[in-house]
């Protein structure tokens, strides 16, 4: 198998502690699939490196991570010294954009060994995807203030959706639902209410919907999609969703899975233009770090997406993602366990323990 | 007590059979507490309406509403015939907008005898009210296509907040959370993200929350919100949120608690300068109207909101009110139950039930 060179951004908070178990779990499972792997430890995109230099990376931020294949990233932001719209914008926001990583994909699963919030739910149960557009959309900078301090003050925001941005989101999730047994999509929409972008939203998920005539999909209001997220997530299967919806549903899918703590994302360039981003879904979390508590799941189960993202979801390196994921499986069932699932695990404890596994 | 003068509004679907049985619980609550209600029946603002006229209203609606006190409304949409962009922005949310209901005001409560989807949740467990802007925001018709048709083409969606609009509804809240036991707001966000309206957003909370230090609030962004309403919903109190964010919001409380076709909402004009209109949350459901199976309870506790509203909060309007509620709890604790609720009662059956024990 081939040899990659990946980045390694542990970034804030407990970013920095998650981040070594998931290297860990890398290890074990490249060893045991004979895959290389080659890191490139970065620290900054960090609000640590943001106090030394006043910014929150290096101008040549973007030669630097193009040598690299995939960027595996812990968690950005430390509000307490950095505001969080200068963390982010500064560092994660501008992946996403610069590499035009247009795909967030995350998981909504159900696991054994790890409560549910929802009543009467199994393990196998809930199973989806959610495919978030990831550059464009309601997340804009464009827009501004007229009459300032005036009775008559008004901001104007203004969301961009371009047909381009649009219709290949919505490809790669046609793509990915006929892949998949139901074959299933649904599609994210707030036509009844957003007058302008989402009836055009609509349109151009219905023209590609008619180059996928085997993908049984529907349109669903964002409202009623969220209500249903939680009275019947057994539905879904694949979900498409602008960049602000897809960020509501994809925090609000693991929180009905009781996997908030334990979510990884995938920020794809799916033509591989640009290395992609692999992070977990938990922010960088100030009330809990340095004390060694985190769990380190989502980060692990994102290298494991890293892994088969970068196998073109086959091979060695498929193998790898099916043992780590295999090894998180177990060790939810079976544990230890970190406090979130009601342990007394440390953070490289859990490590260990899914590298032994592996 | 005085006399109120009503417009009904019925609209479709399940608002035809829903209405006369917030008309039942009304007539038998103003009776005991010696209220008096004029009615004035309307056929328009239903999609019958349009299929005769080619418009939802007639163009002298306003006149004809701006005579009475109230607005009670069933639903409306049949996107069988009428899309919804037509039969809404042509009837519900020009009432929003041209009678400045400025506050949409929803409860997510848990009952007694009413399964929650969340997993041991108890009667009480759960009691907030959503606070929603109501006329401007995400909700707004102005932008545009650019390149239409082509490789480049884009569409511009602005959201609109004004100063005022924005200090108005968070004042409303504020007023509200000063007034409950726990005196605690939560205003949703999402600066993090959407980089010109929602710090602003954020700047006017904390210029209001300034005249209430009894207030204890804070911003949560509307991702993890979504999340926390699933999670820890016994926290929340009072939420305060954008047109957009009140709608995820106010569908999402409802579904938490297992009442989405109990929830009633009142779109209010807190100065009383235009009628405040009051509907349930669930819309006109085509798939099960015509025949007799909705469950009026979320109609009727919409009636029992107008009463609240018109009597200020007290007096025969409040008594009338609670004697509603006591009756709707009732009723779900002990039955009779329509099919939502796992029993075989009609929608008739329960809104006698309901008027009964008024
Ligand atoms: C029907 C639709 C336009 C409306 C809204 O989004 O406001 C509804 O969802 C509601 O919440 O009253
Ligand atoms: C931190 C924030 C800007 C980010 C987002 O909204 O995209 C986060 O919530 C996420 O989902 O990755």
């Amino acid at each position: 198998s081939s040899n990659y060179r990946i980045a390694v951004i542990p970034g804030d908070g407990i970013g920095v502690e998650v981040m070594p178990e998931g290297l860990r779990a890398l290890d074990a499972a490249c060893k045991r699939f004979g895959i290389g792997l080659e890191y490139e430890y970065i620290e900054w995109a960090s609000c640590a490196y943001y106090a030394r230099h006043g910014q929150m990376m290096p101008d040549d931020w973007k030669a630097q991570l193009e040598r690299c294949d995939a960027i595996l990233f812990g968690a950005v932001g430390w509000p307490a010294t950095v505001p969080d719209h200068i963390s982010l914008w500064g560092s994660l926001l501008k992946f996403r954009r610069e590499f035009d990583q247009y795909v967030n994909l995350r998981p909504a699963r159900l696991f054994d060994g790890v409560p549910s919030p929802l009543a009467g739910r199994r393990a196998g149960d809930i199973d989806f995807w959610i495919v978030r557009e990831n550059t464009e959309g309601e997340y804009s900078s464009v827009g501004g203030v007229m009459f300032e301090g005036t009775e008559r003050e008004f901001v104007v925001q203004e969301s961009i959706f371009t047909r381009h941005g649009s219709e290949r989101v919505l490809k790669f999730a046609f793509d990915l639902a006929q892949r998949r047994a139901r074959k299933t999509l649904t599609v994210a929409t707030k036509s009844n209410g957003i007058a302008i972008s989402m009836p055009w939203w609509d349109n151009c998920a219905t023209r590609i919907a008619a180059q996928y005539p085997d993908v049984a999909w529907d349109k669903q209001h964002i409202d009623i999609l969220c209500a249903r997220f939680v009275l019947s997530p057994d539905r879904f299967d694949v979900v498409v969703a602008t960049n602000l919806f897809g960020d509501i549903l994809s925090d609000l899918g693991p929180a009905c899975t009781g996997t908030i703590g334990l979510a990884p994302s995938a920020n794809l360039d799916p033509e591989r233009r640009f290395p992609s981003l692999f992070e977990p879904v938990h922010g960088s979390a100030p009330d809990i770090a340095g004390k060694n508590v985190a769990n380190p799941i989502a980060m692990i189960w994102s290298a494991a997406m890293m892994l088969d993202f970068l196998g073109h979801g086959a091979g060695a390196e498929r193998a790898a993602h099916d043992a780590i994921l295999a090894a998180i499986e177990a060790t939810l069932k079976q544990g230890p366990h970190t406090a979130d699932l009601g342990g007394k695990a440390s953070t490289t404890e859990i490590g260990r323990a899914i590298a032994e596994r592996i």
